[in-house]
């Protein structure tokens, strides 16, 4: 386009898109001619307040640009309308569907549009989300019945959309028309339709008298263990309110080969377990909708991620080939559903969309946290494990990415651990041990404190010392590494006795003794024993093992970024992940963990369809690793025991922990040479 | 392309389409590549037995071809292992995906495929439909699932229905998923899918172990009075089995607007009606089934037409808003959706389609109708009507197409009529009038005897003679207007008394006995009262000028063609409707009734959806008329009123038909002429 002299320069951001536009243009048309996405429910008509820009006033000499608002028209009579009805817009903010361009503008698109002084509970999950949901509310008015035009109601508001929407060839959800023409005759034909399109195109899906100024999804992460559930306005893309709360298909089996087996074992066992986590879901549906005192129709999306055996008892399908050899799943791709015969509470049109299942044993949930987290979009190779009874693992960038999983089993989870205990107040969360001294101190959750602080026995008074959860395990096993309690093989040197009375004898193998009984405040002793050691080593190897292979097909023998999901994930420290070998060498600075990624990618694909579309895509490219099929996975597996591996070597991480030496060899040239002792018999195991 | 010297040249019949093919070029693809519709099940693996063709042997000229069962590959093994299995096929057959072209040929596609030595049971409804079905069935061999490549089950059937069919990204029904790992692994990954797409993409279905060889579909025709069912296969296109049965709505209101009644009446009214005929539904289509010997899962498609009340019911939807002006429909466009929720015994997979309404008052019934009769297609003009309580009216021809309804109440039906009743057996259906002595002959339902053949005392013992139906009564008004029993303002001549005792008094007007009471046999007297023809002449006035209006439209005093559907118009002697004047004046061999068009162009939409695109497209631009808003309406009422018409001639009547003169002048020129006779007293009215 050449530019006339009355066109102006138009840049909106944050997206930086620009275009010239002629004087007078509503800076909404200009927008939507750029596909930057403002939401709009009126579709122009000043009444919804949701098109809301702020114009950057200044010189943009990089863009060429002078922004004032004195190159926006006057603000408008309708605008006053809506300030009057809807109440004030904040400083600077004008509705776009009314502010003409008359000259270049720098636009701002701001993510937190507030309207109708609705109430917002701000959430820890703040990341603004690029929108463009499968589902809009569009309001139309439309002409009343005719007898010279006899168009059906449903007709006239098809045409209606596909005329100021521009849909095309609009359709009507079949189980609306018993009530189109009620709402159409109480709206006094104007209405507010949720239009729904994910590819096959558009169909209204829920419809309301006049302005409806509400539309709100659901993203819901179905763990094992877990499920969380985040209700999102998809006009605002703001959280309005998240719960979670147990799967209570734990009374069917802790873990998921036991649900597995229930299934198995039990002739409505899958219909039980269905029936239970959509049970579960419904209450928590009720709940967020409660906080955010918003109604069931009001919600007309939902994203659900979860592991494949989670993923298909919530979708009704029988989790049994996932039990054994192929594991086969019984559906890989995503899928867009209508939410009827779920039983959920949200609006009878409401739409669910799956995100596509990786492989077997690497589930949506896995799906969902590759699409938080983009390794497929840097140069970086970014590892992103999330660590559960399965190990779900992700590697590469934007060449080539992998994912395999891991059977690490419930020892991170505090099962098979003596003293082992699930996340909970009370649990031993951190600690540090003395090399010298071999003296620990601890933390447990739901207190800042460590032991050897004075205000620790009201701590043990409130919270109790009760056990140690899985970063707490991690901790202690790195910690007892670092002070050479354990050798590189795991073994407890029983000679340490001598030292330390923390160090005791226990059956024919030898223990440490992390917390010591105190009777008065109710406490009993809390013992690390060579089988937990066994255990984590156990549970280490399997998941570093898995990267390796993975690593090894990419031909590479370190990792530029590492990214823990999963609520274990992001209570690890990473130097001790990496102290006892659960992830290969990387600058501990490029080590995080990423907070609830499975449930940031569901509310991605709740926002954006364009999203679902990447991870469709993405999943498809995604090279599948079988662990159980890689010969090479038992020669990694056996390396993978010793701390923090027999074979592979960390620098990264030697340069900033100083680590023992290694049995082989005299010294791993670091700061870590200090600390070798000679070597003592070892106890029998 | 240009022709190769290795080409053959193919030409297939009856559709003519033609082209050029490699030699060697199996039959079913060249079909294919044309876009010549022969069904296959199996892919072309020789099994199915559904894509059966046939040479036609000898020179044909015109097409510059020689043909011979030579230029066809020898029967392979393929088929000699299907005839083995399957039975014989009939002599010539080939089947299309195993015979390759070695050189010329005419190919026949036959209308009657016949395997499996299925049982069929041929229905008077046989038009050949050309077929391009909305649901499909493709059998396919997958893969077994590998750990290496772990596509879910449905994914790699999917992917194995888009390779061999060439579906485009066809995905698969939420709800088929809990059986897909069942099916596929009982049929040891070869599996059946029915695969419907009717514009938005392909979805599977439906889903059997194996090559299953079934697939059929319902067109359904609801009636205020009749239900009509018919059973067909989509796989070749023929009538299994067709039954009908009273619309047990009628126990809520006999005529549609006492229906609406009961609905604005009862607060559960509605949800009454939509039950009430879908069990009656539901047990025809049980029906059919049994009779075809087919299962309720193998009906994966439904087609269903009615008038709009009837549609509206039907699809659970609040007729009120029909009851009154302005008439305005729920929806008017054509509906595709899945059949759950209606409690029909059919694929829990089917999918159901309803054909557009035209307008408040003409359904998706004369829709169908206009489908099945084409007046679209033609030069001629056409007047289609479905005669009912609502007559629906359909005229026009290529370049442009008019409908409209009129209020011709419940005369027709035998309602309203002194001695009329339903169509049932005892009936009166036939009558002529001598002109000279005035007796009577008539013909009943369930025989062919005339009264005045010995044989009747019989038939009045066997049938009686109850009363007079519809289509008797348009014969008695008509005779009785030939006759000269009653002038063309419908007014019985008392003076006749004189010359016969079947003229007599009747209150303060004149009858005519039609049957004398026979006691003895148990018949009472029927006679046709001054009442009776006042309500046919309302009846016939009322449909003759929704006719007249939409003639004015077009601007024309005469239609070429005249087509009477329904039950109603196929029983009606085209001549005496024209007598009476209840259609326009027309040469007698252009009018005909066309039986239940509104089914045939069910089964069309059900066979083929490009005639669903066609009536889509059609029913959009065909100008509806509302005869209540047009000023001339009355005008032509009035003249209507008179026999045949007070203002419009009826040349081709005339001129085949001796007809009394006019009162207004002295002869028409015609024969009639001879029977003018003296005016006489009126009786007074």
């Amino acid at each position: 386009m050449t530019a006339h002299p009355k066109d102006a320069l138009v840049l909106f951001m944050p997206s930086g898109r620009r275009g010239r536009f002629p004087v007078g243009t509503p800076v909404l048309d200009a927008a939507r001619s750029l596909g930057v996405y403002i939401e709009s429910v009126c579709g122009g008509r000043g009444i919804c307040g949701r098109c809301q820009i702020q114009v950057a006033e200044g010189q943009f000499p990089k863009h060429g640009i002078t922004s004032s608002n004195d190159h926006l028209s006057a603000f408008s009579d309708t605008e006053a309308r809506y300030v009057t009805k809807r109440g004030a817009l904040q400083p600077e903010r004008r509705l776009s569907c009314q502010a003409l361009v008359l000259g270049d503008l720098v636009v701002d698109v701001p993510q937190d549009v507030q309207i109708n002084r609705q109430l917002v509970r701000k959430r820890a999950e703040t990341r603004a989300i690029e929108r463009d949901p499968a589902t809009r509310l569009c309001y139309v008015e439309l002409d009343e019945p005719d007898m010279h035009k006899p168009l059906g109601d449903a007709d006239r508001l098809l045409a209606a959309l596909a005329g100021e929407w521009r849909l095309d060839a609009p359709r009507i959800d079949f189980r609306l028309l018993p009530k189109v023409q009620k709402v159409l005759r109480a709206g006094e034909w104007k209405v507010t339709a949720a239009v729904h399109d994910d590819g096959r195109g558009p169909q209204v899906v829920a419809l309301w008298p006049g302005l409806h100024n509400v539309a709100c999804g659901l993203a819901v992460d179905i763990g094992s263990t877990t499920i969380a559930c985040h209700l999102t306005s998809i006009l605002s893309g703001r959280v309005l309110a998240s719960a979670g709360a147990p799967n209570p298909q734990i009374r069917f089996g802790e873990d998921l080969m036991s649900r597995v087996s229930y299934v198995m074992m039990n002739p409505d066992g899958r219909e039980a377990l269905t029936k239970t986590v959509r049970e579960a879901i419904a209450v928590l549906i009720a709940k967020v909708a409660a906080e955010a005192d918003i109604e069931a129709d009001d919600i007309v999306e939902a994203v659900f991620v979860g592991n494949p055996i989670m993923h298909h008892l919530f979708l009704g399908i029988d989790p049994t080939e996932l039990g054994g050899a192929p594991f086969a799943l019984a559906i890989s791709g995503a899928l867009d559903f209508p939410a009827t015969e779920l039983g959920l509470p949200v609006n009878p049109g409401a739409r669910i969309y799956t995100l596509p299942c990786i492989a077997g044993h690497v589930g949506a949930d896995a799906a969902a946290a590759t699409l938080a987290e983009g390794p497929q979009k840097s140069d970086e190779i970014t590892l992103l494990v999330d660590v559960g009874t399965n190990a779900e693992i992700v590697l590469g960038n934007r060449d080539r990415l992998l994912a395999a999983s891991s059977p690490t089993g419930p020892a991170f989870e505090g099962a098979e651990i003596s003293s082992g205990q699930r996340a909970a107040p009370g649990a031993i969360e951190r600690v540090r041990i003395d090399p010298a001294t071999l003296e620990p101190k601890v933390k447990v959750i739901g207190d800042d404190t460590w032991s050897d602080e004075p205000d620790f026995a009201r701590v043990v008074e409130d919270l109790g010392v009760t056990g140690i959860c899985g970063s707490g395990i991690i901790e202690v096993i790195g910690e007892m590494y670092l002070a050479g309690i354990i050798d590189e093989d795991g073994v407890i040197d029983g000679a340490l006795a001598a030292r330390s009375d923390r160090i005791v004898q226990h059956g024919r193998t030898w223990s440490y003794v992390l917390w010591k009984a105190d009777p008065a405040r109710g406490t009993r002793e809390l013992r690390i024993l060579q089988t937990d050691v066994r255990a984590i080593q156990l549970a280490k190897a399997a998941l570093y093992a898995g990267v390796r292979l993975l690593m090894d097909k990419i031909g590479i023998e370190t990792v530029d970024r590492i990214k823990l999901a999963g609520a274990f994930g992001n209570y690890i420290d990473p130097k001790y992940a990496m102290v006892i070998g659960l992830v290969p060498d990387c600058a501990l600075d490029k080590v995080s963990g990423v907070g609830n990624a499975a449930g940031t990618g569901a509310r991605m694909a709740l926002l954006n369809r364009g999203y679902r579309r990447e991870i469709e895509a993405l999943v498809r490219r995604i090279e599948k690793i079988e662990t159980a099929l890689e010969p090479r996975f038992q020669e990694h597996f056996v390396a993978a025991m010793a701390f923090p591996n027999k074979v592979h070597a960390f620098p990264n991480l030697a340069a900033a922990v100083p680590l023992p030496a290694r049995k082989s060899d005299g010294g791993d040239g670091t700061e870590g040479g200090r600390r070798r002792r000679g070597r003592i018999r070892r106890t029998v195991e």
